[in-house]
This record gives structure tokens, sequence and C-alpha cells, in this order.
């Protein structure tokens, strides 16, 4: 049933308006505001808007190989040859690999775990994109692992469960740096940031 | 060309960003979480919110009568012989007759201007859908007019042009009232406001 809240909009706007509200932190008044602007829109504009909504369904896929969102499968990235193909980045979402890449100095290969160990969810190594990973190291010649899962509590324990799964192996497993954040001020650093900090210095 | 911005993510990623980016207040950061969000939403919902991104531009369009966003013309307020056709409401934009119409007391009818008179940026009678209002009131046995444009210069100005142009044919012109809003604190609201208040008193 139609919620009452857009009862009173003429019904192609009330449509809109609930697709907008299906995003997150977009309510009514928003939703109300960016459909009256939609209609006053370029027709051309909200054409290729509704093109784009479809092609991100449509087009998008995930590399079988590190699970990287993709238009080709291997991905991009999989397929380049240039890329160093003995060291693998492990991150929890599609987005941390963006992330990396707008850095433009990592240059080995991704690994996309789409989520963390989370025992309090049920998330067990086998829900996430784990045992693809080990194939890729059985398969592989790769000589280190960069564990980039954040710095979560569950994030940590992915990063512990996947060192403890991969060290035996011989691979050398390493976890990005945690502390100060470039530019930001010791006075304004949280604790936790700032334990990680003092734990990682380096002798200078 | 492509904005340098976008060029990391996928294209059909890098596309809905930049439809997302189009919309008001919607910045490269929330683009790309509205955008990663959306690459998560049941097909269903995609499509149905693309459809009615087309629906807004080709389903609607403005009342000939009224200049209200409408599916049918006449629109339905306009069509709707139970309303006081005595009575016509004028405000400045679509989503005006919106609010008074979830208000459930105004049984008038409405008349959309779309804008309001600016010497500023050259916006005259002629500019705005005032020709209209003034042949429904030669041909309509309308006996008030009430004006809600809103409380800015612009809409002040373009209620005084309108009430001198509507007094001396006999028909009554009225405008909203303003003043405190209901439940507000005398001590946070604005001077102008307050003036108004003072101004538009009334005994008890």
């Amino acid at each position: 049933m139609r919620k009452e809240t857009v009862m009173h909009y003429p019904e192609p706007i009330a449509q809109l308006m609930e697709s907008y509200m299906k995003l997150p932190g977009i309510g009514e008044k928003t939703a109300a505001r960016l459909a009256f602007y939609t209609v006053n829109m370029q027709e051309e504009d909200v054409t290729r808007f509704a093109k784009s909504l479809i092609s991100v369904k449509r087009d998008l896929q995930y590399c079988s190989v590190c699970g990287n969102m993709t238009q080709n499968d291997p991905c991009d990235i999989c397929e380049d040859k240039n890329r160093d193909q003995s060291v693998i980045l492990v991150v929890e979402h599609p987005k941390d690999v963006i992330a990396m890449e707008k850095m433009q100095d990592f240059k080995g290969l991704y690994h996309v775990l789409h989520g963390v160990l989370s025992p309090v969810e049920g998330t067990g190594p086998e829900d996430i994109n784990i045992p693809v990973l080990i194939k890729r190291l059985q398969k592989d010649e790769v000589k280190e692992v960069i564990i980039a899962t954040n710095a979560t509590a569950e994030g940590e324990a992915t990063a512990m469960y996947l060192s403890r799964l991969i060290k035996p192996a011989g691979i050398k497993v390493t976890r990005l740096a945690h502390g100060l954040s470039v530019g930001s001020d010791i006075e304004y650093a949280d604790e936790v940031t700032l334990l990680k900090a003092v734990e990682g210095r380096r002798e200078m």
C-alpha cells in the first residue's frame, strides 16, 4: 500500500520519491526535492541516468579470480601482465580497490573478500571470498600477501585468521601500517590510533 | 572528457556516479556510496527506479488551466466540481500545492506561477504564469484570490503586483498570514518574522 506520506504527489513523482527513498540517507523531504529537481532536468540527462542504473545491474560482475567488480572477467587488473603477480593485496570491498588504485603506487594484484569474518553475524571463512584466495595461493607464484582489511575488530580478526592460514605455506604476510593520519594533530587522534602509532614506531 | 575523480571506477559505476552527481547536494563521495549501494539493490527495485525516472519526464505535464504538475490535462483539482470554484490560491511552485493539499483544509482551486517576478533576473509578468491567471479571472466566477507566494523580497513584490492588478476588477485579494510558527519560541524567531507577527496581531 502506498505510504501516506507520498499520497498527495502526482503518481509519477510519488513513484520516483519511493525509489529515491530506497537509497541510504534519503528521507521523504530529500526524495521530494530530488524528484521535483528531476522533473526539471534535461531529458537527455534523465535518460542517461535511467540507462546507467540498468547498466550497473546488467554490465557489472565480480571477477572470478580476484572478486573485484568488473565489466570483463577476469578483470583488467588480473589480466594486466605488467603488474607484479607475486604480491596480492587483500581488501574487504571493491571500493577499497579503487582507493588503492587512486594512490597510483601499488602495482600488485588484489583479492576482494566481500566482507569480514564475524562470529556474531555467523560469517565464517566459507561465506566470504576466502576459499578462492586459498586456491589462488596454491596455484600462483605469490610471495607476499598484504592484508588491508579495515582496522575494526572484525577486520583485525580476519587479518589474524588469514595470517595464520597463509604463513605456514611459506608466503610472507604483511598488514598495512596503522598510525596517525598524515597532517593530523596528535591531540585529536583517538586512543587506539595513538596506541597503534606507538606500537608501529620506526627508528629514524 | 571524463572527470579525473571518477576515472578509477568501473565504467558503469563511473557513469552512474556522474548521474547522481547531477542531483543537488550530491558530491563525489555520496555519489560513490549511492552507486555501490545501487549495485547491491534488488534488480526489481533498480528497474522500477529507472522506469520512474523516465516516467516523470514522459508522463508529467503542466495543467493548462492552473499550471500545476499533472498526469491529466486539466488536472484532477481543476476538474473536481466539488471544489469551491470561486477561490483561487496562487503559489510559486507545484510543491506548494502539495503542501496545501496535505493540510486537507483548503477546498478551492490553485494557480501555479512557476516563479516570481524578479527585475534583477529579468523575470517579468509574461515570463511566469500570470497571463493565464488573468484570463482565468476574466472568464471564471472568481470572488477571492489568495496570494501564497513565499515571504521573500520577490515573493512579496509579486504579491503586491498581483494585488494591484486584480483588485480593480472587484475581486477580493488576500495574502496568507505571516507570523510565528506554531510551537516556536519567540527568542529564536528572526526579526522579520517577529515584525510580521506584531503587524498581524489580532484581538483576543
